[in-house]
């Protein structure tokens, strides 16, 4: 099969030459999508293309038929979307190629496109390019791969949110605040120079701008933990004695919201689990019932991997058998708490059906798993309990915070400005202060990429999937 | 999560409604496709379109870009290629609409335009509307599904080559053969009774035509068996000896030979396997290591599932380890060999770097699991092996039969065309010999879908994926 792709050596974000990806999955569907960009691209296919002529006049933004050749072999019947520079997703000539789908006819058109001079794209290079063309900004960059790995249509609308530049505008605006003030304290300090006045003697030229800019920036910091959330879901164990009818709540959580993704590829657990949507917050519910259980819910829980998956959860289901004696089950309850005192547990009194819950027993959250009765308030009681943890987001109509790399850089802005005013405040002179505003300027100017440099672009976009 | 798709009740192939599909598969990649098409369906698209003066004023053939919206919010931003009647694959209006990758996005996509009055696309019922439109005829409709399905690029090239209508024109070339004779013989019968002679005198007219036709689907027919080695590949299974070194050598030509398909989904197994691809014959491996075995060779095939495996098996790489004693290893060959005599065994003579086999044994593949010294022929001998099961192939330029059906079509014509000449050769009138030709002329044209039947065509499209 010649499949063996070009090596990477010697390749480097930033060469400019042609690139070729396949954008979907190579599996057995209808269609895949070959995408190809860079100066020469639309004349490189037309070399291995059954009407060149066509491809080569071919007009921006339209779809020419025909054939995908190898040394006048056809590899595949194709459609091919044209886009010339500026107008495309990279700023780029570039090509989209929409050919069979299955494991071997992508392969095949990607390796007869790397046959005639594409080179194998790197990880995320197509966005890479879109923002050195000044196509996106970061923030729409990351966006874009946050829409890829969203695993619940919540988190999918909320990255779709900054991707139409919600965030990017907010964070302008907050730099603008800093700019002004920056902008007037310069002003003064010129002034100053001229007029032989101590600069420390003066008010803080725009104080209110750089506070109202620390308020936002706070509200940001604030939003990334529910984004997260939303983004990377939580981890929610089920836990309880052998019989309490663990699995028989996992099947019907997992029944009645669509599994999200059946399985995680490349892993083996010792526990079943599965991917559910509550209320738009991606959760990977997980059944300890898999593990090797003993008589005793704490001998049991002395077992490592169930202390693991303990440990890591965002939130713990404990599943009371409703139909064992009543002080027992208090007790078990108590010693349950007591012991994961730190973590968020739920508990559920299964087999309402059979028994309902004391009344004494207010806390519980009675379920049946075979009739199904109490499960919408056991959703919602989980979706609360998660989005508590996350904290209480502030409404910044979707201009919350997608990544990691975000966060630190507004965490770093709040830093800046916030020594700044305390500079102030100790009555240090406005030469002392504007350079703290200047570092907050510049993290928040790092966030969209308007300050940059090569390695910490690369860094992020290598994280990025092939052919984004 | 809003993904609820309407059920399917009351809609049947041949309903001209808008349909959508998604034509990708949903994962984490850059891109997914939503493939929609029907009278009116851009229309319908523009409803939920940012731009929708720009959609519907678009010329066919050129790309959109804009963002779907459900009730204003946005819902993804996309690109969408726009396709007008007839000139589309479906002969239709159409539309595919680039949307980002992932679980989230283009099921998102899919159910706003759900939501906006298409429908969830039949399987193949883009292929059915393509045939039924005239764009497409059946052989190149199965192609398509083949090249989706191909296991290895040898699979999927010779797809490309009835995709590209070498079968259909052999086909109706060899229709045309038994058409002439079939006028010439209704001509004489016109004539005969004019004349008050009996047809039953005369010469058979055409019957060189029709001999040719014979020649021609006999070397139709042959050529499938090998059209399915490479489509659906071949199932070898490595056996032997505990401690012979199986695994050593599943590991070794799974390592070599890319693996196409590194696993099948749904299933669960007791063995090890892997796909490989071998001279383009896609092989499924299986290593019997992975069952239970006891320390005899024979004892150990008592059991069930290795028999299973082994009786499924089109090739056997009998495992014997070198270094032991020689007697027993060639009674151990020779054991295995009498049981296995229906299948064909290769037998390889493993640990080869330790002991180099004796000169009396020139059947034996000598390989090295170690080294790997060897390996090379061994490819040779499997795909030479496979070949042969598979029977000579006449060579019809890219012209074998692709699918089941069309073998039992072929199979069908070539015994109206046997019938038609065995009758002439007993001395039965024309008129008698001219229906069994016209039941190969139906068959024929059953083939390519001149002749077709509404239950029929829905049991073949229903085999193929959604979005195709």
């Amino acid at each position: 099969m010649p499949d063996r792709f070009s090596g990477q050596n010697e390749i480097y974000y930033g060469d400019d030459s042609p690139i070729a990806a396949c954008a979907t999955a190579l599996a057995e569907t209808a269609l895949s999508l070959i995408r190809a960009s860079g100066g020469g691209s639309i004349e490189l296919l037309a070399d291995c293309f059954s009407r060149p002529a066509a491809l080569r006049e071919a007009a921006a933004n339209t779809i020419v038929y025909g054939w995908i050749e190898d040394d006048g072999k056809p590899v595949d019947e194709v459609l091919v979307s044209v886009y010339r520079a500026p107008k495309s997703f990279t700023g780029e000539d570039g090509i989209d190629i929409s050919c069979h789908g299955g494991l071997a006819a992508g392969r095949a058109v990607l390796q007869t496109l790397l046959n005639h001079g594409f080179r194998q794209a790197l990880n995320g290079e197509f966005s890479f390019r879109s923002f050195m063309n000044g196509k996106i900004d970061l923030t729409r960059a990351e966006a874009v791969m946050e829409i890829v790995s969203a695993k619940s249509d919540a988190g999918r609308g909320r990255a779709v949110t900054r991707l139409s530049g919600v965030l990017e505008r907010e964070i302008r605006q907050i730099n603008m605040l800093l700019l002004d003030s920056l902008t007037e304290i310069e002003l003064l300090l010129d002034y100053s120079e001229l007029d032989g006045v101590s600069a420390g003697d003066e008010t803080l030229p725009g104080r209110g701008k750089v506070e109202e800019a620390l308020a936002r920036l706070r509200a940001l910091e604030q939003s990334y933990r529910a984004e997260k959330l939303y983004h990377d879901g939580a981890l929610v164990v089920i836990a309880g004695k052998p019989n309490a009818g663990k699995s028989s709540l996992f099947n019907l959580l997992l029944r009645e919201e669509r599994a999200i993704i059946s399985e995680i590829p490349g892993t083996t657990r010792d526990w079943i689990e599965g991917w559910i949507s509550v209320e738009g917050i991606p959760i990977r519910l997980a059944d300890t019932a898999g593990l090797r259980e003993s008589a005793d819910l704490v001998e049991k829980l002395g077992i490592e991997k169930s202390f693991n998956l303990l440990e890591g959860a965002d939130l713990i289901i404990l599943t009371l058998d409703g139909i064992i004696d009543e002080k027992t089950l208090f007790r078990e309850d108590a010693d349950f708490s007591a012991r994961w005192s730190k973590k968020p547990v739920l508990t559920v009194w299964n087999k309402s059906d059979i028994k309902p819950p004391p009344e004494n027993a207010a806390g519980f959250c009675a379920v049946s798993a075979k009739t199904g009765a109490g499960l919408n308030i056991l959703y919602k009681k989980i979706a609360g309990a998660l989005a508590k943890t996350a904290g209480k987001a502030p409404d910044l109509s979707g201009a919350g915070l997608g990544s990691g790399r975000q966060k630190a850089l507004i965490d770093a802005a709040i830093s800046g400005v916030e020594s700044a005013l305390a500079r102030h405040d100790e009555g240090l002179p406005a030469d002392l202060v504007a350079p703290a505003l200047r570092e907050a300027v510049d993290s928040l100017g790092e966030i969209t990429g308007e300050v940059s440099n090569a390695d910490i672009l690369e860094a992020m976009f290598s994280r990025f999937c092939v052919g984004k």
